[in-house]
């Protein structure tokens, strides 16, 4: 097959392509991650790029008429056909940024502290034990490893005890070269012991294990000290499937249509396996000291984790190949800790409710207490769970990536330059923002898109409808698609271009908080009970550093509730893993957590799009529910 | 590196090699299996070749005169230097031969057809079941996993259940396919089930196992129907691990040496796989339709089977690796049945008394009953157990291959054209014989060399030391070495040349009887008990198709005791197996053996030297021992 050389600038990176392959691949060849919402199908106009010089055909499509204007085209529908110079700008890149993990920064009800274990004993899924054998000899000839066993007996109960053949190949030449003197990891599970590893002599580094949240568009990871439960190290970065599409559905497409389950897996396994490798470097320990992880996300992204095709999720009646994942060998999924290590999965509720709520469910500690509890997870989708120790119930909506800056034309995650807060002056419509980090703003995030709602409104200056008023004033222009606010001028921006919001982004907040107020509408009627009855709220999703509660009932995302009964935990779908990993003991309340919800599914009847669309306003069509909001 | 061609001849087979590899490893690329009893150190003189064309370097050392004379060489030390024909051969070479299986033929004691599972229930460690799921709906919407566990629960106990993620991506297409119409195959272990396949449809086939005997010499394989217990197919063969010697040491020594317990394993997995690639072909299924097997061998071949290096076994205190092997998927083998079918491997006492005696010790039912029994398996060692329901010991002695046809010079395994009964005329010295497939003689198998060295005796032709006669008869000529008495005449024979027992191997027949009758006197002084408390005597091993108990007794290879105590059980490791397969109880049980054996080390102080030099002699230097032999 011809091959040509493409160029893609201003990185200058050169990379040999097959003829004929799209720009969006050669970009990928080349480790250059091109935003595409669409999953290349020239619908989204996300991944334009300009070809400076040389051939291509195709690229052209659903592109910004301005950038249209001057010379950009589509990069996944716009083929090789020759040797190329590229130009891709930053800004229409997926940055391998740190996602924001550091919880230090004040808001009106800032991220908690969830005490990770609660009152789950300390009992981890791994152990580390130091050993001296007594060396055989002709009349005492106990194999080494009865030898082996009869020792770590004194130390632990044993009675379920395995070693893989792959530590037994090492055990005669390590027991050897030690004098005796071993030390061994197990990893030590509901199921069962297993031995994972075994090294000469006996050494004082901690058992370690390692936690991932494998979100739909972030991934973060944890590595734990299993003997203290301390957090030792983190990472997290974009998930590079969003090379493939935004959302979940995009994904289960292009995994169905490609065959393309395996290239899924095979993605998201390098994205965590770099963030492994960046935490294995900085901490100097190899990945073999590592005998066990323990995986959450959404069902879809569970499924791709497993390498399970996803296809029957999107489909009626929407049905998951398992709600218990096997536990399964690091070495069969390619997940660079110890090959022997155990790689445990948090178990699924339905195809909308998966791991990651049951995870954040367990840190949250909703079904241990009488009060009632209301959970809700808002990022691509939005989830919630009610309950308390004698029920539970949940239910998925289609919020929509809104809040985690998808569709948003300036939309962004919670990270540095994003900006986080927004007061507008009702008189003069001047806009006060705060980024993260205090850096020039470069977008907005989800807790600055939810003030920014808010304070558009009380200004007056969108109607309830979410519609832009005909006002003249400097902050209002007219974009391609209609009016837009200025939140940032080029100027002070850190992208020389104004950072707006759009009516179409209005609209897109609008369709996203109405999705999920519906869905805490239908759970409250099911169990008959009123918002009043509602003891805490518990939000857990990527909006930053904290939620304000003021804002989010005024734009009638959340129920009108004192701000004191809210409280926002963060990644709690991360902490549940923490816990799981320090707790053998939590992972099996999980499990049973995953069998007792009942799954509320939203597409039944009319009950759901009739609460959605009485939610298509500021704060409501029905004003009684928010007696707080000055109308 | 340069190539050469090498043809070998008379098969006229063609290969291309390294210049500089030898003639041996030239020969076993080319698919010939030449034999080597010394693994390739040129001592033994086994493996001779003769160069018809081009040229080698080396090829010197012990070889027989008259080969020499005719211009062979040793084909593990000559190197190739040319382009080379060379001639192996036929009685030079392992053949490929069937191993001899089959049960029918007459004896004095022929072997006995153990009732396989006796009191052990059919309770097999693989099972097929056949489910309708009811298909999902919106209400209905449990995942496929639970919507099939939920099934399996009304057919089976599940409370352990568990399932790959190879077989859980399979499922969703697999349910859809059928029509919710599934068979269901699970391995039923101890330690818990596990679904390995799950194909569309509902058929009627039965669930299979597979038992294998892994022997150092040779290797056998059956297929059984786990439903109703009959033996589907059976399939033996050389152990193509012969090419790396003859016995374990030698083996141990190459693997400790050339870093070859992987080359070791490969070998001997290339031998199973290809028995079992016939049985599949010759029964028309698929190796995916064999969730489980079950592995019986000493301990040196179980931990080559599993990869594990066998280097401390040899070395004082001579200890093995494990006595209880991991369970292994076949697909981390490279065992060719279903690669998520699970292997179990016979457990170890120690390393010289291995997984086939365990074996051996469960179906011939040692520890079941009140009767005290001897159990004596012959083979490239000699193993023995004693005991009864309330205790047992164990011990081996290093017989040598001797009753296996190893180190004799026209020696054997018994197969077609072997010796396996010889009568002496104690007038004319003339001698009878009975072949094997009464086929014209080509060797001499274990139950013919016990024959003849009895024979020889009582016909005056040996004295009590074994020394041969100066007697002028024409069945005694002088070889190389020393007499030699001819069996049959180039005339007669298949080979073209006189068949004959030569003195030195008349010195190792009578040092492994030796060996293995103060292997049992050992034991019996350790139990403080006289030959004559013994009710029981079974005897497995490679004779043939039966044992001559008169002669066995008269030569002072086994006690003297009544014909009717002895039984003759043929390979009872592989029927262990067999049982194993059909029965986790009985699974369970010879692990239980496994532990609760004594192993008597018998190269601890001089007791066994002491015995052993005492029955160097036909049949012992105490006469006593052996009242109805006329001395």
């Amino acid at each position: 097959m011809e091959k040509y050389s493409v160029v893609f600038l201003p990185d200058d990176i050169k990379v040999e392509v097959d003829a004929g392959i799209s720009l969006l691949e050669a970009a990928r060849q080349a480790g250059i991650h091109v935003k595409s919402t669409c999953g290349g199908k020239g619908t989204c106009g996300k991944c334009t790029v300009k070809v400076t010089e040389g051939k291509i055909s195709g690229g052209q499509g659903n592109i910004p008429k301005d950038l249209k204007e001057q010379g950009y085209i589509l990069a996944c529908n716009a083929m090789v056909e020759s040797d190329l110079s590229v130009e891709i700008p930053m800004e229409f890149r997926l940055h391998e940024h740190q996602v924001f993990l550091d919880d230090q920064q004040e808001g009106i009800v800032s991220e908690g502290k969830l005490d990770i274990l609660g009152d789950f004993p300390l009992n981890a899924l791994a152990k580390k034990i130091s050993l001296e054998l007594p060396p055989p000899t002709l009349t005492e000839n106990a194999s080494d490893y009865a030898r082996l066993i009869t020792e770590l007996k004194k130390h632990m109960a044993t009675e379920r005890l395995t070693v893989s053949n792959a530590v037994l190949k090492t055990l005669p030449d390590i027991l050897r070269a030690g004098d005796w003197k071993i030390t061994v990891t197990i990893a030590d599970l509901e199921e069962g012991q297993e031995i994972v590893r075994v090294t000469s002599g006996q050494d004082d580094a901690p058992a370690y294990g390692v936690a991932i949240d494998v979100g739909t568009t972030t991934i973060a990871v944890t590595l734990i000290d299993l003997s203290s439960g301390a957090v030792v190290a983190r990472q997290g970065t974009y998930n590079r499937q969003a090379d493939f599409g935004d959302d979940v559905i995009t994904r289960i497409v292009y995994a169905d249509e490609n065959n393309g389950t395996e290239k899924l897996q095979q993605v998201v396994m390098e994205t965590i396996n770099d963030l492994l490798n960046k935490i294995f470097e900085e901490q100097d320990i190899s990945m073999e000291e590592i005998p066990v992880a323990v995986v959450a996300g959404n069902t879809t992204m569970s499924q791709l984790f497993l390498g399970i095709s996803p296809k029957y999720i999107r489909l009626e009646p929407y049905i998951p190949a398992a709600s218990q994942y096997p536990i399964v060998k690091a070495k069969d999924l390619g997940l660079s800790i110890n090959p022997e290590g155990m790689v445990l999965s948090f178990p699924a509720v339905a195809s909308y409710v998966g791991g990651d709520i049951v995870s954040g469910t367990l840190v949250a500690e909703v079904a241990k207490h009488e009060e009632l509890t209301l959970f809700v997870d808002i990022g691509t989708n939005g989830e919630m769970v009610l309950g308390n120790q004698d029920w539970l119930m949940c239910c998925a909506c289609s919020a929509g990536p809104a809040f985690e800056g998808g569709g948003i034309a300036y939309g962004m995650r919670a990270m540095a330059g994003a900006i986080e807060r927004v007061a507008i002056d009702k008189e003069t419509y001047h806009v006060a923002y705060k980024t993260i980090g205090d850096t020039p703003p470069v977008g907005i995030c989800g807790s600055g898109l939810i003030d920014c709602l808010s304070k558009l409104r009380e200004a007056g200056i969108i109607d309830r409808s979410g519609k832009m008023q005909d006002l003249d004033i400097p902050g209002i222009k007219r974009g391609d698609d209609g009016p837009e606010f200025i939140l940032a001028f080029a100027a002070e921006s850190g992208i020389d271009q104004d950072i707006v919001i759009t009516e179409s982004d209005i609209k897109n907040l609008i369709r996203a908080k109405g999705a999920i107020f519906a869905g805490v509408r239908i759970m409250l009627s099911m169990a008959d009970m009123p918002i009043e009855a509602i003891d805490k709220i518990l939000i857990a999703g990527g909006f930053g550093n904290y939620l304000n509660v003021p804002d989010s009932v005024r734009i009638g995302l959340l129920p009108d509730l004192p701000a004191e009964k809210y409280e926002f935990i963060g990644n709690s779908s991360l902490k549940g893993a923490q816990l799981a990993l320090l707790s053998k003991e939590a992972f099996r309340y999980a499990e049973e957590i995953g069998r007792s919800m009942t799954y509320l599914e939203l597409s039944i009847g009319n009950a759901f799009m009739d609460e959605y669309v009485s939610a298509l306003f500021l704060p409501h069509t029905d004003f009684s529910l928010f007696p707080s909001v000055q109308i």
